[in-house]
């Protein structure tokens, strides 16, 4: 595999014209970011192209010192098959080898155990890179890739690219709550934005955009478009061209968070995936963050941001001063699983196998909510991800009664049933968080996150039963 | 193996004491460590307590969605030996078992790829807790350990409890140029503090920290006690028990980046380690990083903080809306390598080993210096790290040259040998950054750097020569 040209797409003649480059957006970076530089050591390496240079400048240690020699996994092709007896394996080996860090193929074991650049290993690139070719196909010339390990720490780097002490981010009402307490230390402010069924309302946005003074304006959206955590919805194919004209319009930069990306199962064509934001960027004003979390595994730490080349550039001068690159080892087994041993065809059975698996458990959820649930709260069938979100039916007596979700929330508890609360992801003003109590912050969210993804068929049902006799003895769906 | 207790030593009679608390450093906190909060879905873990609790909570994929099915390695035991036909080998395997962040035991596969806890599996901890304790026997006792990314992702953490835009931290005039790029994006200034051959000056400390406003009072000293890079020295005892009596005059924080600390190779005892700042701190104000980068591997992205369990926590949630915790394919072969596979016998020999490998690397290039370099330049030996730290002895016409440090190490290039040029390492106030031109800035730091870590014994002898022929052409070394 080599690393795809990106500078061509199809005109009117169907001849290949030259995409745009992205437009400048040096005037939306944070001091933190303007303030980046290289590492110093790392610019001796233009020294290296000599061939006969000796090196004594990299503080390295030599790979004779490492006692790792070999590095193996096994791994089952086949999710979707429920019955062990029809399942296959892959086997993967990572040998030693000399380091290299300019091939684009599966890497040695020197090379994943050494210290890397910043950006990732080559090979681990040219999959993210072709991956966001295939799926997204980018309006705009000169965007690139560079390695994370997983959505918080891109999260983290992207804010920091465009955010200061003091500045805002527009977040969806109901919002991931880490997200939060990523900008809070910072000093940066989510300021809530409405949500209907389809996710972030566009004028809602224009208007608070539009009411933030100019001399600090509004200048980031954060967004999980697609099995939004924890409402469970995804941004219609209108509903994310229009918040980009918003952004257009007011010169935003839109923060993609996509973990569920593919985890869809829309009605209809099981594998028609809804356009990216990233698709439908011209301008490059959008940063989309992806990773192998919910597709391979939380634990290996590996996603990666997908942004112009320049602002790529920025997060790789922070990674190069934080986590320098994601593991080595998980990078190898990426690399060597995606690129040589499953190869594409092994990536799309598994994730043909990931979508049949969670579209089960959301229709199981389903039919047990309908029978259970059916009056007592309202929810939207989730077209991707784990989550419903209940919207309770709180009947107006119980209204008055200040604390009754912390209440509700605690009788889930004595019934033995977890759900997540809607105040963990409500999104409070810094006056709100001051003046509201803790029971007028939970009454304003009365609502429920149910993950499908974790439990058994038949605990998932016990758990919504449960709920069921909760809601009924608050007399949720009367008046 | 089970998590030690630290709270007691032995008191005069032979009899354990407890040891006292960490002093509180509340006050010394930034304000972006006061406002870091627990992730608010990890609160929810409290309520798995109950068995019959079913959660439909937790937004995790299930174990069954993940492709890895086994993982494995081989390991080289004994890097003493040059002699590939004397080399053993040990094999690890991590395989399928349920997910348990309580055990202590090396971790099921399930553990390691699923989301962690923000501190690290705790077979990891475990092990790190062993090494704190046996190595450097905290003298307080509340302190704990978290698992890092390595120490430049510690740095940042340590760095970030304490410091705000616009505070300042001491550092060694020589400094590592990833931790002032680490700050200066952030807008924390470096502010330099002189060396002799034992590192930092304890009375220039104490004159800057003095100097300062009391407004804006200095609360940090970035230190890296042994082996330092860039100039190779460690710190006596005497220096460390002089610097540590500093920072309780005038209650600073102390930052102890021991990268190196296994890579000791003195003179007399080969085995016997310098004490850590940690092991003389009585007050829980050393913030102690250490990392697998030198002595297993940089790949892995692994290391480990030490700190009051108050300072700790407050890491463990700057990890959780950061990186989360190092990846757990390299937290799985290091708790299965050294709890289980090789445990500490085959730890042991992999540092002695190790340590004769550095120290045999050291002594070639102190011979090859001494027969080349000799009043060309002066260099104490290092004995510890990787780096000899070369001050030319500049020939006064030279010295009236501006931008002749330039033109010397652009003659290294033509000749083929690159060493780290001083002014990499060159602190300049925030002043002299914008007043100095280039040429001002390398002339001020008339030295070079070299590692021995890295090339072959034949490619380092010649290096040197070819620096000689360098320093020659300039004059070194005479008048």
């Amino acid at each position: 595999m080599t690393l795809p040209s990106s500078t061509e797409n199809a005109n009117a003649d169907g001849m290949p014209a030259p995409l745009p480059p992205a437009k400048d957006m040096t005037a939306l970076l944070s001091r933190a970011a303007r303030n980046r530089n290289p590492s110093p050591l790392k610019s001796l390496i233009k020294y290296m192209v000599y061939p006969d240079m000796i090196s004594l400048g990299a503080g390295l240690p030599h790979s004779s010192t490492f006692p790792l020699v070999q590095l193996s996994a096994v791994v089952r092709d086949n999710l979707e098959t429920t019955n062990q007896a029809d399942a296959t394996y892959t086997s993967l080996s990572v040998m030693p080898g000399p380091f290299d860090m300019t091939s684009a193929a599966p890497p040695p074991l020197d090379s994943v155990l050494q210290y890397g650049n910043g950006r990732g290993i080559p090979s681990v690139r040219a999959f993210f890179t072709e991956e966001i070719r295939r799926l997204h196909q980018p309006r705009y010339a000169d965007w690139d890739v560079v390695a994370t390990c997983g959505n918080t720490d891109g999260f983290l780097k992207a804010v920091m690219l465009f955010c200061d002490a003091g500045d805002a981010v527009a977040v969806e009402e109901w919002c991931y709550p880490a997200a939060l307490e990523t900008m809070r230390p910072l000093g940066i402010v989510p300021l809530p934005v409405a949500m209907d069924s389809e996710g972030m309302l566009p004028d809602a946005l224009r208007d608070m955009v539009l009411q933030r003074s100019q001399d600090r304006p509004l200048r980031v959206v954060y967004l999980v478009p697609t099995g939004q955590n924890p409402t469970g919805s995804s941004m219609s194919v209108e509903r994310r061209r229009a918040i980009y004209a918003v952004a257009q319009e007011l010169n935003l930069i839109l923060i993609e968070d996509d973990p569920y990306y593919h985890l869809q199962f829309p009605d209809g064509e099981p594998d028609q995936l809804l356009p990216s934001l990233l698709s439908m960027d011209t301008d490059g004003r959008v940063i989309r963050l992806e990773t192998f979390a919910k597709v391979l595994a939380p634990g290996l730490r590996l996603g990666w941001l997908t942004a112009p080349a320049k602002l790529v550039q920025l997060v790789q001068y922070h990674n190069e001063v934080s986590t320098q690159q994601p593991s080595g080892v998980s990078q190898a087994i990426a690399a060597h699983l995606l690129l040589k041993d499953w190869g594409q065809a092994g990536w799309q059975r598994h994730l043909t196998g990931l979508r049949t698996d969670y579209r089960r458990k959301r229709d199981l959820m389903q039919a047990v909510c309908q029978r259970e649930l059916t009056g007592l709260c309202e929810w939207t069938l989730p077209q991707a991800g784990m989550f419903f979100w209940f919207k309770l039916n709180v009947p107006k007596a119980l209204r008055a009664e200040a604390g009754y979700m912390q209440r509700i929330f605690e009788c889930c508890i004595d019934k033995r049933v977890l759900l997540v609360p809607g105040w963990q992801f409500a999104v409070f003003t810094p006056e709100e968080e001051t003046t509201l109590s803790e029971a007028e912050k939970s009454d304003r969210a009365p609502c429920l996150r149910a993950a499908f993804s974790f439990e058994s068929a038949d605990k998932v049902e016990q758990a919504i039963v449960r709920l069921a006799q909760v809601l009924r003895s608050f007399k949720c769906g009367t008046e």
